[in-house]
């Protein structure tokens, strides 16, 4: 079993040629208040660092602990707002005020944070590459302040993106070639996860997006033609499907359940069967949104070709998600692309991680936590990919940042520096592109749905070492604290 | 048991006098391209209907056909966002530029959306009632291209808020009195989920937010003091004490568990009583944030109550849901406040539910769906909700829009006219108000967070007649369209 590559790009999808260019506006955070998109903590602690004047570097390293269900693996997604995040960071006269109006803060803590701008280095593991618990997927490096204020936006759309990329990725995997189209935009837990899960999806491999706005912002192909109620807004089915097909002759995909699936089917045959004669275009598919999708197909498809219909395929939506899309192929049925909704962009089955966003370095001394059962690796780290003989990957080393492992090859790269991006943005294509590459190179048993096992991921000599040696010099602080 | 009220409005809660007064920008989707936050669908079917001519009034029922996982009510949540964006409806000259670049669309439909406004009137479950499932919770009526466009921005808010707002209110009632802090903004499914968790979680009775930039958008009181990474950064865990104390001596929650809880505890006690001797303010609380809950917090009570410290609250935080507050409640364990964050934020024990919205009226015709396994009930609809001789509610009955069915109050309200909106908003208190009030009429049976009973919902004679006639119509239509 090879890696599916999606073989056709989008039934009724249509794809612009400059990614991006629409000039429309991305719908985030106001940015001038990008400030306060923050835990309150965040700004109480510091304020504490503040006034102790504790403004040395401090390195946060954002890492998951444990795999949600069934994974074995997660995909690197968001680090692009992440940049655009920090790039604008900043507290509006506005904002202050506000916070000024809450009595919590000093005025000359507020003074700061007026002319305060994000001037830190980012090291992460690119979009579209695998990483693996434990590891480093963004290591912020700046003055401690700068550094503590951007954790609640980084874990959120670090967490977000990487779990809706990695869910996309598993139906991408269980649909083995076939096309998967983005249906999930009513369902996701709100607008910007709406957005994100187009682009996560579409870095995954999905074919389309039926999200106008998403498609519009990041340069995907939008696809969708037709719901229920269009069918229920006219005296009969039959009515509505001339109707479509005489608006879009090029692109008309039938929903045919909105009574009954077979007769509807029958009754797209009859629509398609008189675009023939008209030589008006030809019809590109029919959708099942309803019933067993196995049993349906394989009528749909028999109806279809005993109509002479077989350059008619076959769409599949409704309640779908990777484990339905696996025993559907697994089957046999005879379905060319799936519609795919709720469950993916919930992440319906995992729809959480233990994302973590923790300090490991401050002042150039190393620092963990020792929280019941939530300890932490210290120091700015780097990750060691190495490949076997075939060029699969074989296992992964975490390290101190500047170890050098020979014939691993370093995962983490330099964003931002000096609150500066380093280099173009990466256009979502080549992050696709990249993806494809990185996931081929995984061996298929990481990619089973159910139970995978574990990617071999090692912590180098050198980081346990300094592991030992921080927790025990920790343990010792802590003990002469309680006497 | 009675419902529980917070009895305390925030563990070093801030709240500002002018709920929503600070002036600051919402982050929504760009207004002037609120028009492309939809599937590509809507806008296709809306040029065939442009092409037909189609410009009728239809009525669209927004509704949630079963319940989620231990549920057995919704919290209404979500409208104001509708009102907002369908009152801002529009595609700009930028959009139109991208829809026409796709080669999708003609010119003279996207001429007319160039045009488009909401000219619609909306009727609603105001926001923090009670509804049930079958029950429209929101009826769109508008002419047919503008009630379908909406369709996708109005499930996805609706969805998410009630949603959150029902998990909000599971979390309270579990609480029983206890104080909830939201804590979800981190692990919440992108910026608009975490913006919307504090919001819907107030409404169902939270004590504050973490979210700053929610605090200040809504009016409510936001809270938080620190994390882990401040202790970490300092030398010892009683350096970051002593810093924080002396920052903010009014304000100060100390977290325990970098360490070791109880050594932690001990930190605090000295602290606590430094303060005390300095008579500079004194501590609010210390918060546990990992371990056994039950077992720690009688420890750590205890240690604070044999210092002479019971006025130290106790704060838990760390991987809590409904159920976790539940068993931590009926065990009696000391704790005064919960932080609820990651399972109550993205509702982890069910992230989503089947909520649709379906066109039941189309000029003058009231319509219905027949896939297999979903049917809708026809045209626009009331639900009159009774209450017995203990003002507890009696049964709900889902009705035809004009009928009046005695003894049973409309639940459903006008919000717009003609898409214009109907008086004021609500303000968020208002709002929490209403909702304590709903809740408590609701019986207690259920709101058994596991297997609760359903609350009894029937519908009206002649709704139900009317169901039957326009199946049995549509049945007669669709057997003559497959001659």
């Amino acid at each position: 079993m090879t890696t599916p590559k999606p073989p056709f790009s989008g039934l009724n999808a249509s794809r612009l040629n400059a990614p991006g260019a629409s000039g429309l506006n991305a719908p985030e955070l106001p940015k001038e208040d990008l400030g306060l998109f923050t835990d309150l903590y965040e700004l109480t602690m510091s304020q504490a660092f503040f006034r102790q004047g504790m403004s040395a570097t401090a390195t946060f390293s954002l890492f998951t602990r444990t795999y949600p269900l069934n994974r074995a693996y997660f995909v690197s997604a968001g680090l692009e707002d992440v940049l655009d995040y920090l790039s604008n960071l900043n507290f509006s006269g506005r904002a202050i005020d506000y916070l000024r109006a809450t009595g919590i803060f000093s005025d000359d803590f507020l003074e700061y944070l007026r002319g305060l701008r994000f001037t830190g280095s980012v090291r992460a593991i690119p979009e579209g590459r695998l990483y693996f618990t434990d590891e480093p997927a963004v290591e912020v490096t700046a003055p401690l302040i700068e550094a503590q204020l951007v954790e609640t936006f980084i874990i959120n759309q670090v967490n977000l993106q990487s779990m809706l990329a990695t869910k996309a990725t598993r139906c991408v995997w269980a649909a083995q070639g076939r096309g998967i189209a983005d249906f999930a935009s009513r369902r996701t837990q709100g607008t910007d996860a709406a957005l994100k899960m187009a682009r996560a999806s579409y870095i995954a491999g999905f074919t389309s997006t039926s999200n106008v706005l998403a498609a519009s912002l990041y340069g995907m192909p939008p696809s969708g033609t037709m719901a229920h109620s269009f069918i229920s807004s006219f005296p009969s089915e039959l009515d509505a499907f001339r109707a479509y097909a005489a608006s879009f002759p090029d692109r008309t995909t039938l929903l045919v359940d909105t009574y009954d699936t077979i007769t509807g089917t029958r009754n797209a045959v009859q629509v398609a069967k008189e675009m023939e004669v008209a030589n008006n275009g030809r019809l590109v598919a029919v959708r099942l949104d309803s019933g067993n999708f196995d049993e349906l197909s394989r009528q749909v498809r028999k109806i279809l070709d005993d109509s002479g219909l077989g350059y008619v395929k076959i769409v599949v939506s409704g309640g779908l998600d990777e484990y339905a899309l696996e025993a559907l192929v697994k089957a046999g049925a005879p379905i060319d692309l799936f519609g795919v909704g709720t469950k993916a962009g919930v992440s319906a089955d995992a729809p959480w991680s233990d994302m973590a966003y923790k300090l490991v370095n401050f002042n150039g001394r190393p620092v963990i936590k020792l929280s019941t059962g939530k300890v932490s690796l210290p120091g700015p780290k780097q990750v060691y990919r190495t490949k076997d003989a075939n060029g699969k990957f074989a296992k992964d080393i975490i390290a101190m940042e500047n170890e050098n492992l020979p014939g691993g090859l370093p995962v983490l790269e330099e964003f931002m520096k000096d609150g500066q991006r380093i280099g173009p943005a990466a256009t979502i294509e080549e992050i696709r592109t990249r993806f494809e590459e990185e996931f081929a190179a995984l061996d298929d048993r990481f990619k089973a749905l159910n139970n995978p096992p574990r990617y071999p991921v090692s912590v180098s000599s050198r980081l346990e070492r300094l592991s030992s040696e921080v927790q025990e010099e920790v343990m010792g602080i802590n003990v002469s604290d309680s006497d």
